[in-house]
């Protein structure tokens, strides 16, 4: 059984804290719900837990009604950190061989991409959509200076979803809860356990909304990709 | 006296070789004269070294007759590297004191990232306009495998303009010319000479034209910040 993992918990610090980026709407309708729609309409996922604040499931309930989404689906109460959220929505997937946890924030992901990562973690244990990465980066330990020239052929910018076999990410964080160590994406605890991530080439844009500014972008990617 | 040197010498493989991106239309104008007006305009730049291929040397005259651009400019041929048509924009760009050196295909830049990055240049030696990096990036030795987490605190994406005494950029780049180096940003000869550059953090979008995708985002950035 593969189960996806929307995770929706998140406070919008660099909306500035007041507005919440899950609930803006682009090409009508909140941010979320297309992330929502996307895993709902894909038939390689078998179930849903959506992982948010306490005092939004109420809209989340609201909104699946409103969107007449057709897959089962659950709810978990994020917490403090991102990880605290991933960890209530893997207790939620109990059952689950596969987990995608996905972030609600991109909207724009693909049933192919989906079912790409579903494939890779069923096989290979982890895997996560990625891209090349098209910038030149630079390291700087302080701040101010550049401390170190990075290589870009060898780099790589994630995304979600980070799919997993769902025993190997509990147990990777498990480990990293043991050890008081905080991620904030969920690749990292695999190193903890020797896991190896695999790279799942994301073909189509797959932004993150993080500023106002970023709507614009996603209002045209998603009539690009079929937003009804 | 500060010269910018545009390099607009590339042959945009990335666009599949056929189209020239930097003379794709964008809010009225091809994307190469949005650059080349953000200098022209912007009372730091005191001289414009156009770096092109020699048989668009016509389309670039003619182009700065129609924008009817202000600031005395002259023209330098590419080369077969980024780096050898930096060199040849240099060699142009004697008697300068400070260099902006900057991608034609980024056409939003702005007249106060210009003199920013002209001011940390005249101060430090080198500086180079740069964002931190938002996106979680992974080291892949393999192509396959995440061999290494990066921690993004510590990431910058660099752009252009990417500014110098011009003395340190021709000392810098001759001594990587010297070690038959080729670099594909002109900050990374200057470890060769010990030359620390500095990071001007970059306010407001400068993203490069890439793909034939990146225009409407280009094109309401340009629409944002005035262009007419």
């Amino acid at each position: 059984m593969n189960v996806a993992i929307i995770v929706a918990a998140g406070r919008s610090t660099r909306m500035g804290g007041q507005v919440d980026k899950l609930w803006l709407e682009v090409a009508g309708r909140p941010v979320v719900a297309h992330a929502w729609r996307r895993f709902d309409e894909c038939a390689a996922v078998d179930r849903i837990v959506l992982v948010g604040r306490p005092e939004r499931r109420g809209d989340f309930e609201e909104l699946a009604r409103r969107e007449a989404l057709a897959k089962p689906w659950q709810w978990a109460n994020g917490g403090p950190e991102r990880q605290d959220s991933v960890w209530n929505g893997l207790q939620a997937a109990e059952g689950a061989e596969v987990v995608a946890i996905h972030d609600g924030a991109r909207p724009c992901v693909t049933c192919a991409l989906i079912e790409a990562t579903l494939a890779a973690a069923r096989e290979h244990g982890a895997a996560v959509a990625a891209t090349p990465v098209s910038d030149t980066i630079k390291e700087s330990l302080d701040g101010r200076t550049i401390s170190r020239h990075l290589d870009r052929s060898r780099l790589w910018a994630v995304q979600t979803p980070q799919t997993f076999r769902r025993e190997v990410i509990v147990r990777a964080m498990q480990e990293a809860r043991q050890q008081g160590r905080v991620y904030t994406d969920d690749t990292g605890p695999c190193d903890l356990i020797g896991q190896k991530v695999f790279l799942v080439r994301s073909p189509a844009p797959n932004p993150k909304v993080t500023t106002p500014a970023d709507l614009p972008v996603v209002e045209e990617l998603l009539r690009q990709t079929g937003a009804r």
